[in-house]
């Protein structure tokens, strides 16, 4: 039996996709839309509290095509916090008029491969912290997908021995490193929560990095022998101040 | 031919997941939802009556994402008793504002890899007893997922020699018991019933046991090279005093 | 080229699979549910009668889990004959308030490779004409699943030469031949006709044997190597005097 | 690289499945279900006059169980009156009481691997033409599938040599050849116009040649190495002069 | 780790089939129907308008087969356009009488296997840049399908040394290039923003151009071994002053 690698798991995330029944959102009268639109602002500005307090994060993002209309990403300490707010969304007036079209339960997690051996509890460590605790960043771009590592004939990563696959990780992470500072990435862990083993957020202001990044990664041996990969989303920011216009119909 | 291991077989089970349709239970009258929340209240007591006589038992489980709101776990001696709650429930009043997202058909099994031979009627042993016909525990979360054994070019279960599964089982049952007392398992066979060929429902106080527990399978050769995995499940417990406010709505 | 093997042909056969709308089925009156029921069971004494004419045959069963509610089992000597009867029920009233969600064409089949030589017409022997027009048993539980043989890599069924084909069925059969009394078993043939190649319906009183048996046969190679399975359906005889008591709501 | 075989292409080709909404179609009056049918009748008889002018040819068959009510197969010399046809089908009444359940665009192909060289246009050739704009016959039974040629690990058609290819399609033509007469077939090209890259309509008046017909292909290298296949659409000739009862309810 | 190649990226791209609600779409007034026409041809007339200032283009076609009635393909310069072009045509009376079918985002791209090493800024060649933001044709006809370069066993791309697969690109594209003429090609990059790698977009005033191509595409490596195919639509061009007879009903 090969050696499982350890995780860091921070908070609970879920990503939650929507598609907007414009047809029956046109029917309700302009009042009713505003009531509607205000009743989710005030959901949203309790998830800001939440985030000043750092009890949890929060992004909204609409999503181009038509896999979805706007995306909801959550981040909270409990499962049950994140079941609550799906509960409490889905009461809300607008619910009514969107359809759900995706979801993604996952943790943010931090794999341990290249951790050094220390007595350093690295929940402490301050680095360690902001990233399994991260507060989600206002980029103008956002792109996710679930993946699998690939178990198959002579593919198979789960049967890699704990060196092949630590030094296999470090050449994949050092690519990620290149796009620092373009590219924000969150990775969640999904074993046992979603049907793939991982969920991958990614943030940035050139939409085109995501191309990029998730292009080059796809030769790395990593990707290109031992990567399965799920449905992929794209989308753009979606501020506060901008969710009135986008859900504005004659 | 290689030699299937025996099994031995309980109480049946159908999992029932269902999504809630938000839209429509908000157009009723509050009257007739609180008429539709004491109804299948009652239906929860009859079957509460039902465990509290060692005649089956019963979970209820909200899940996180938008694969299903809640989940109806429901163990019974007979097949027919597994379709005539099923029936009841589908002629509630509650049933009319659910959607069926996934259900699962299957039997508590305990596998024999492991059984010394011996005179005794294994039906008789306390131990397996309580294994084949388990009262659910109340803990704090669930996590639900079907799974087959691979058969696949040089990854072939069912083509190895006894022996070599027993091995192989023997190690895979070792990681299960490190979890002793954080999750408790149950395996149920669905060979001829369902679509997989197994049914494996965890329940843990901390959710994040799942995880841990299930990625840490994944590194063992039965997992690795001979596990396929359906969707998974997760969620947290819905206590019968709980479920008119999960049903709440202004 | 490999050599197929011959194969004796009898009744076409349809499952036809249906989930209830139980949300509009309680919307009409409880009068004209009445009537709704007692046209069906016309259809099933119209559908009694040309089996008591060995003209054809029909089963009832209804289906645990949420892949349906009922499935109705026909046998008659022409596809046209087939088509009549799924019009003609797709006319009824109580089919407003069914949703189809699966359905199987194939024909009853024997396959030939362990026929004798001889100048016998086998569609003459009373045992083989037995077994292609027979008269489906009222056994308490139902199972039915389709299936392919394999043709991936090196497992592929289509390739292996008749002797070798003639001998893993043989043993193939046996595991079958230990179930006789315990569980009948009707293969039909759908090649051309359907998704699959084979659908296969076993009737049992003990639903257990239906997991004994497949799980029994999966380590068989012909099953462990080129099986390749569909959907597994699972019910309970619905005798026609249980008919409106399932049906009833109030 | 491999040298493709040439083809030679007739009328484009459009296979139109349609469930029927049993329960609307009842909802509207006699009078209204009888202008209904007239108006597709209508229709039918524009396509009959191509027909006789050698313009295009169509077909209407009944499908057996849920996959399809009825099937329209119609044959046209360019792609765009393949479309203005479905669009006129889309606008008639009828329509309305109609589910799309599948199509498939392709375009009647005789592929060349046995062609002599010689000068001759094969286009100019009558038993050539005969095929690639064939008048579609009344026989009483249909079979329709879509198929790919296998590119897969050592099963690569697209990798196989000219003449290795030529010899398997001949000795696979072959099987085709001992049924002449009793079942007639139309291949139709659909690289580049739908998902798979043959489509495959089998005619015959005993519904059972085609179970035999493709039974037997299978063991047939082409087949059992390197044919995907999709959905199998079986039915039965659906007479102008039946339609009317075809669609009759109380 | 395999060198990635350089790609060349130009316009957003979105591909977006519509299938249209016949049944809703008549029972509105024909003054209604006539607006909603009418708004549509503005919204398309403001594409006109940013067409001719060479700041995006657009293709309308109409597809054939059941799975889109229509296709609206809009390239633009940034994400967010594409979104609000989405956005707006989901707001608008026509959108109501539409079902989303299918859509992928991509952007326009230029692999960059071929270049020569300079020190020129591909990006102001004006060759290059006809291609990375074309104006689309007025072709009679359009192909789209989406595709993936395959990473199975010993097929995968990725794993190839960057010379291999420079080689087999130029193979490639010399087939591609003996259709210059009678079939224009853009490739569109999706990797990190849908579910397969590439979109390509087919225009011909000849529809069998698009089979002959694909078909003789297959046979090369790169597609044979190499190529993972998604779905296939195919269509014709609908000029603006056809789209009023196109939704034109009695």
């Amino acid at each position: 039996m090969s050696e499982a690698a350890k995780t860091l798991d921070g908070w609970y995330c879920l990503h939650d996709f929507r598609a907007i029944d414009w047809t029956t959102w046109k029917m309700i009268s302009s009042d009713e839309r505003q009531a509607a639109i205000h009743e989710f602002l005030s959901l949203v500005d309790k998830w800001n509290t939440t985030q000043s307090e750092n009890k949890g994060s929060h992004a909204l993002y609409t999503i181009v095509g038509q896999k979805a209309d706007f995306m909801m990403m959550i981040l909270r300490p409990t499962m049950e916090e994140l079941n609550e707010i799906e509960n409490e969304f889905n009461k809300t007036k607008l619910a009514e008029f969107t359809v759900p079209t995706y979801s993604y339960v996952s943790v943010v997690e931090l794999s341990n491969y290249m951790a050094a051996d220390s007595d350093e509890d690295p929940y402490e460590n301050p680095h360690v912290k902001a990233r399994l605790y991260p507060i989600l960043p206002k980029s103008s771009h956002v792109c996710f997908y679930p993946m699998d590592k690939r178990r198959q004939g002579n593919d198979n990563w789960y049967m890699l021995p704990m060196d092949e696959r630590r030094d296999l990780m470090r050449s994949h992470g050092m690519i990620g490193r290149t796009y620092a500072g373009k590219v924000k990435q969150i990775i969640s862990g999904s074993v046992g929560f979603d049907d793939f083993e991982w969920g991958v957020t990614l943030f940035a202001d050139d939409v085109l990095q995501f191309k990029k990044l998730v292009y080059e990664m796809r030769f790395d041996e990593v990707s290109a022998r031992y990567g399965e990969f799920g449905a992929f989303y794209v989308g753009n920011l979606l501020e506060e101040e901008r969710v009135a216009k986008f859900l504005y119909v004659n």
